[in-house]
């Protein structure tokens, strides 16, 4: 007897009962993703079940909207774009993203008629200036297979890679980035000092939930951005709301949502957020690869008699 | 005397009426940015006015917003977000995009209720699957500073970069691309054969306007992409959109359109289209690059009696 299983989270994840619910049979669960936090992983193990995951399936795929994110924050695309769909006009659009609001995040035309001779050019949002991401400090949080992959992206255009990996490297992964100076720290609290762009490419667990709150989100430099890749809850989503309403924060980009598939109003209506609905692994081939290795892990277990081959 | 001006588009650009108008005493124009389509550079020539623009400041920035709308187009960003920021749900905002409707441009809820134990993935728009960039063919045409700086960027990405242009590399162009595997092609029309994503980086010129029309987007890939980051005229939008409407194109990402600073409202309510109000070279510090280099090239001429550093 076998499963696979993409999600729970509709149901509220792989809880305790549910894991009591499973046939007896049951001898291996393969996952076609890579997060396993939604699973009752003590409870699974208990019933002596083999689950597992799938990962660097979409390792480039993840990394192409961590790296869109980090554009679309530095350069304000949402709201340029939301700005312009409204205002159906380029300058006029440029004009009206001058009127951005810090507390709504939100950029409003306004009752005074604008002079259409006034050139204004766009490398300014509310008070703020427009800058290119060339020459910043990326700090990218959990350095596995995603966040080296957007490491390669951010190097080429210019950004200083700085990075929060409990354990070293491998030789293996040091020659796949051969070329690119990293800089590594042994704490998040360090990476965060320097972090212009913080990254969360993390796993979910218990020492990594809120791991961007209302004190780190203070160590960060003036004006930084936070992107997440990774999972929701890595994210106070409160105390992110807090940052950007004060200015601390200049922007942010989501794939993942504390209360996911929710999220709350006072986030979708920000445009310094660039949002998506949790799509970082979704292209055709991921899903396809993904799908593959978690019938290749079934078979491990139940036709060859092995332990899996992504063993959790 | 002497002047530096960012446009006189908002007036119809510099027209031969108003080249007349200028003083006798002008010597020479600095202009902080690269294009000057918008200058009748005939008349000006015939004044004996020297004229010099300011290559090269932005050639980054351009590119990481070509980027973007690569990253845009690839990943249906724009519908997701705005799917998202109207469903306020992320499992909702996946099955919403399945309804894309080809002819509109748009995905709407419909009316059924929608079966919320349903798992949506996010791998499909419409009837599409959607597409990593990865392991697709990029056409560059106009493989200047703009183009060969989106080359690196694409190229790391894992596409394969093809480009049109008249000249050869330099041996320095071809230098600062080393490891980068490139082919070149003859004409546009070769070029747009392989271009599962066409990227326009080319100046407007009479031979150059309306150069994506009905016929080269009938000899684009099935399902290509259009990017344009050069000026709007290059592509007939009128075909554009015929393109897009049919399903021949899957989508399009445009800083500069046809009729700028206006655009039209069909273009406007589509999202299989990623819209940006010209904001390509807009950070602070290309700006001021332009700016420093406009009054290099004037002091040139007027103080040391020179013929300007980018004389046009
Ligand atoms: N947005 C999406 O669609 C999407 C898709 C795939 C994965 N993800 C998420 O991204 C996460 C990372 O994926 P990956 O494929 O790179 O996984 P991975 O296992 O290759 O890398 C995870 C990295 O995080 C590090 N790490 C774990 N706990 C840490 C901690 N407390 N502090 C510092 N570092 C820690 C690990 O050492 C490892 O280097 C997944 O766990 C998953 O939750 C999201
Ligand atoms: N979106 C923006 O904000 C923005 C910003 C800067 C420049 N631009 C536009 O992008 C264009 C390119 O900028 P650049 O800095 O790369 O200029 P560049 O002069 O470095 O490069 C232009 C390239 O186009 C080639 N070219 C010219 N005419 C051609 C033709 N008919 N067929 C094929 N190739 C041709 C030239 O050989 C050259 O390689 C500019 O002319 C300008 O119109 C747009």
């Amino acid at each position: 007897m076998l499963i696979t299983w993409s999600g729970f989270t509709s149901v509220g994840g792989m809880n305790t009962d549910l894991v009591d619910a499973l046939p007896v049979s049951l001898k291996v669960i393969g996952l076609p993703h890579v997060g396993y936090d939604h699973f009752d992983w003590e409870a699974i193990k208990k019933r002596g079940v083999i689950m597992c995951n799938s990962p660097g399936m979409s390792d480039n795929d993840v990394a192409d909207i961590g790296l869109h994110l980090i554009l679309s924050t530095y350069r304000s695309t949402s709201l340029f774009e939301s700005t312009l769909r409204s205002q159906k006009n380029a300058a006029l659009a440029r004009r009206v993203v001058l009127n951005f609001d810090q507390d709504t995040g939100r950029a409003d035309p306004g009752n005074e008629p604008m002079d259409p001779m006034k050139y204004v050019h766009g490398h300014r949002v509310g008070e703020r200036v427009v800058t290119s991401p060339a020459g910043q400090r990326v700090g990218i949080a959990g350095f596995g297979g995603i966040g080296r992959a957007l490491a390669k992206r951010l190097h080429v255009l210019g950004m200083t890679i700085h990075y929060f990996k409990r354990s070293q490297l491998s030789q293996k992964e040091l020659k796949s980035l051969e070329g690119i100076p990293l800089v590594r720290h042994e704490s998040f609290e360090s990476l965060a000092k320097e972090s212009d762009v913080l990254v969360l490419a993390l796993p979910l667990s218990s020492s990594t939930r809120h791991i961007v709150n209302d004190k780190t989100i203070g160590i960060l430099p003036a004006e930084a951005r936070v992107i997440n890749v990774g999972r929701g809850p890595l994210v106070d989503q409160a105390a992110l709301l807090r940052g950007l309403k004060s200015g601390k924060l200049s922007g942010a980009g989501l794939d993942v949502f504390e209360h996911e598939p929710i999220i709350e109003e006072e986030l979708l209506s920000r445009y310094d957020v660039t949002l998506l609905p949790h799509i970082g692994a979704c292209t055709q081939k991921a899903v396809e690869r993904a799908l593959i290795n978690s019938l290749e892990n079934i078979k491990n277990v139940v036709v060859d008699g092995g332990h899996g081959i992504h063993p959790i």
